[in-house]
C-alpha cells in the first residue's frame, strides 16, 4: 500500500461516513446519536484491521490501541503513548471533512505501519472523539474533556431540544456517565495529542500550500443573550408601545458586527437564534441567541465582550427590555508545542514544501487536551476557506502530502524518543 | 339564570377551556390536536345541553344549531340562520380569552334563550372555528375559509413542523379533506355573521368602556422572507469575507421597524425567525422570516410592502446575499355592516354606555365571513390591550355588558325581522 493510495481511502472513507447522518439529505451527527453509533462502529471495525486493541471510553470516544515495540529489554516500563486523533461528531448540514479527515488520517497512519510489521518505540493510540461540536448539547469538546479530566459532572444534567438529559444520552449509547472519570488519561503515559484538521480558513490556499503548521489555537468566548420583552398582538399593539425582543435582537446583531469589523482578526457570530412565542402574528416577547466571539490576543478578546455586554445592556435599556447574559464557555489561547510543531515543520520541509505556522482561528480538541498533554496540529487546505458547510472540500494529493508529513513525523519523534531527546 | 350567572360561567368554562393544551403550563392549542378535540368536545356537549343540535363539519368546525320559531304559518322557507361564534385554537403560549370568550358568549346566549324557552324568527347557529390563528399551517382562517367556501385544495399539501400534512390532519381529526367544498355556506341561508371578541388593543380600556363596535377590520399583507448568505465556521471565516444572512436579517428588521414608526397606524412585524444551520459556531447560511404588516388604509399598506420589498433587496444585494419575497396572504380592509352596527350600537346604549366604534387592527374570521354574509363585530375591553399572551385578562362585569348587549341585539334583530325590515 502506497501512501498515495492509502490517501485515497481516507476520501472514499469520508464520503461513506458521511452517509451515517441523522438527516435524509444532508450531514448532521449529534452526540451519542444512532449515525454516531454507525460511524463509530464502522472506524473500530477498521481499527481492529490495523492491528489495534478497540474499546469505547465511558463517554463514547472509540480508541483504538496500537502498542509500542517492546524494545531491546523488553521494557513496559518507559512506554509512552502518543495519541493522534479528531472527532466524529458533526455541526449540523455539515461537510464531511471536518473532525472525519483528522480520525481517518490517523488511523491509515497507523495502517501503513500495520502493513510494515513496524512498532514505534511507543504506543500510538488513535481517538475517536463522541463530541467535539457540540452541537446536541450547546456545549464543545465533551468527549476530549472525559479525556482530560475537565469535564464537569453538572453538565450530565443539560437536556438536548427533545428534553433528553446528557446523562441519559450517554447511558443509551453504551457510556455510563457516573464513570467518567474513569476515563481520564493519566498525564504522565502521554507524549502528546496530535491532530490533523482541515484549516477552514483562507489562508494555506491563498499561500498554495498543502498543508501547514498551527502555531496556537486562538481564545474564544461563548454567551448565551436573552431579550425578555413583551410579545403581544402584531395588529392590535402600536409601534410606540411595544417592547419587541427581536428587533433588540437585531440591534444586538448590527452592533457585534460593527465592533468585530472594526478590530483586525476579531470575529463575532450570532448563530443560534430562537424567538418566542414564534408565531407569524405575535409579536416576539423573547429572544435567546448565541454569541461566539474570537481573537488570538486574550485582552482584546476579554474588551469585546465586555463592550458588546454594555451594548446589550443599552439596547435593551433603552427598549425598556430585560437581559440576561450569561457565559457559557471560555478558552483562552492554546499554544501548540514548539518541539512538536518544530519537527511537523521539518516533516514538511521534507516532503518538499515550505513550512508555514498559522494559529487556528477555530476551536480544537488541542484546547483540552493541552491541559493533560503537549500538543500539536496540521492544517490541510480546503477549497475556498469553506468549512461546517456541505461545499467543504480538499483534494487526494493534499492527503498525500498531510500522510507523508505525519509518517515523516512519527519516524522523527520514533527517532528523537529512541535518542531520548524526548521524555 | 341572571346575565350575570351566565357572565360568570362563562369567566369559569374560559378556565376549563384553557386546560386544554399541548403544552404543560401553557396554552398552545393548534389546528386539529388531541388538546383542540378535548376543546370541540366540551364545548358541543354544552351545546347539546342549551338544546342546540350539534355537527362537527369536515375541517373541524363544532357547529350547534338553535332553530327558529316556525312562526305562525309554520313556514320554513323564510327561515334563515344568524352565526354567532369565534375560533377555539390558539397561538403558542395563549390567552384564555382570545377566541374562546367569542364561542361561549355566542353559547351562552343560546343557554338564555333556551332557558325562556324563547325562538327567534331566525335559526341561531353557534360556530366554533377550529383555526383561526393559523398557527400548525402558518395560514390563517382554516375554520372560516371552509363555511365561506374560500379554502384552496392546494393548503392540504401544506406539512406542519413534524412533517404532518393538512390533510392527514384534517383525516386525523375524524374530518374529511377531500369534502371540505361540501361545508360551504350558501350565502342567501345566512342573515350575518357576528362576533364577540376582546380589543387585543388599548382603545376601550383608555375610554373607560366596557364594549365597542367594530366599524371595519383593518386590511393586512404576510410575506415570508429568506436572506440566503454562506454558512462558515465561526472562527476561521473573517468579518470581510462574510455572507451572514442573519446580519443582513437584522438590518431588515431594523428597516421594517423604522418604516412602521414613521407612519401613523402602521405596524410590522417579524414573529417568526429561522435560522440555518443554526449552530453557536456555524455562521448563518439563511434565514426565514414571517412579516406582518398591517393599515386600515389598503395603499398605505401597499406602499409600505413594496417599500419594505425594495429594502431587502438593496439589504441582500449590498451583503452579496439572495433574496426570496414570498406573499403569504393578503387581506384588504372588510367594513362591518353598517345595519348590524347600529342595532350593536343601539344595544350598548341600552346597556347604560355610550357606543364607541372603532377598527379591529387584528384580523378576524369576519375577514374570510364578509365573503358570503354580512359580518359584526362587538369587541370587549381587555386589560393593558394585551393579548396573545398569557397576562390576557378581561372582567366578568365586562362580559356581562358583552352578554346584555348580545342579547339585546338579537331582541332588536328579532324585531326587524318580524317587521320584515331586514330579509
Amino acid at each position: 500500500m502506497t501512501v498515495e493510495t492509502s490517501a485515497h481511502t481516507i476520501m472514499e472513507r469520508c464520503n461513506l461516513l458521511a452517509s451515517y447522518s441523522e438527516e435524509p439529505g444532508r450531514l448532521t451527527r449529534r452526540f451519542a446519536t444512532p449515525a454516531l453509533r454507525q460511524a463509530n462502529a464502522t472506524v473500530a471495525e477498521w481499527m481492529r484491521a490495523a492491528g489495534m486493541t478497540v474499546r469505547q471510553d465511558h463517554i463514547g470516544n472509540v480508541i483504538g490501541r496500537y502498542e509500542a515495540d517492546r524494545g531491546p529489554f523488553g521494557g513496559h516500563a518507559q512506554t509512552k503513548t502518543l495519541l493522534i486523533g479528531s472527532h466524529l461528531d458533526t455541526v449540523r448540514d455539515a461537510g464531511k471533512y471536518d473532525g472525519q479527515l483528522g480520525v481517518l488520517t490517523a488511523l491509515a497512519c497507523v495502517e501503513l505501519l500495520h502493513e510494515r510489521n513496524q512498532r514505534l518505540p511507543f504506543a500510538l493510540e488513535v481517538l475517536a472523539f463522541a463530541d467535539e461540536e457540540g452541537l446536541r448539547y450547546h456545549t464543545t469538546y465533551l468527549g476530549s474533556r472525559v479525556v482530560a479530566g475537565t469535564f464537569e459532572p453538572d453538565l450530565l444534567r443539560l437536556t438536548d431540544n427533545a428534553g433528553v438529559t446528557m446523562a441519559e444520552a450517554i447511558r443509551s449509547f453504551g457510556g455510563n456517565p457516573d464513570a467518567l472519570s474513569q476515563s481520564k488519561r493519566r498525564s504522565d503515559d502521554l507524549l502528546g495529542y496530535v491532530e490533523v484538521h482541515i484549516e477552514q480558513g483562507p489562508v494555506l490556499e491563498s499561500l498554495n500550500l498543502p498543508v501547514g503548521v498551527v502555531s496556537a489555537i486562538t481564545g474564544s468566548s461563548r454567551m448565551l443573550v436573552t431579550f425578555t420583552g413583551q410579545a403581544g398582538h402584531a395588529g392590535t399593539v402600536p409601534m410606540s408601545a411595544r417592547h419587541d425582543a427581536l428587533c433588540a435582537a437585531a440591534e444586538f446583531i448590527l452592533a457585534a458586527e460593527k465592533l468585530a469589523r472594526s478590530q483586525p482578526g476579531l470575529v463575532a457570530t450570532i448563530g443560534q437564534l430562537t424567538v418566542h412565542p414564534g408565531a407569524s402574528n405575535v409579536i416576539p416577547g423573547e429572544v435567546i441567541l448565541s454569541l461566539d466571539v474570537r481573537h488570538q490576543s486574550d485582552s482584546i478578546l476579554e474588551d469585546a465582550c465586555q463592550q458588546l455586554q454594555r451594548q446589550a445592556y443599552q439596547i435593551s435599556e433603552a427598549r425598556e427590555l430585560s437581559l440576561t447574559w450569561q457565559h457559557v464557555q471560555k478558552y483562552d489561547m492554546t499554544p501548540c508545542k514548539p518541539y512538536f510543531t518544530q519537527l511537523l515543520a521539518q516533516s514538511i520541509e521534507a516532503a518538499g514544501y515550505p513550512a508555514h505556522f498559522l494559529a487556528s482561528g477555530a476551536g480544537h480538541d488541542g484546547n483540552t487536551m493541552s491541559t493533560i498533554a503537549p500538543i500539536a496540529m496540521l492544517f490541510v487546505r480546503c477549497k475556498g476557506g469553506i468549512s461546517h458547510h456541505p461545499d467543504e472540500a480538499i483534494t487526494t494529493e493534499d492527503v498525500t502530502v498531510a500522510l507523508k508529513v505525519m509518517e515523516h513525523f512519527l519516524t522523527l519523534l520514533a527517532q528523537k524518543r529512541e535518542q531520548g531527546q524526548i521524555s
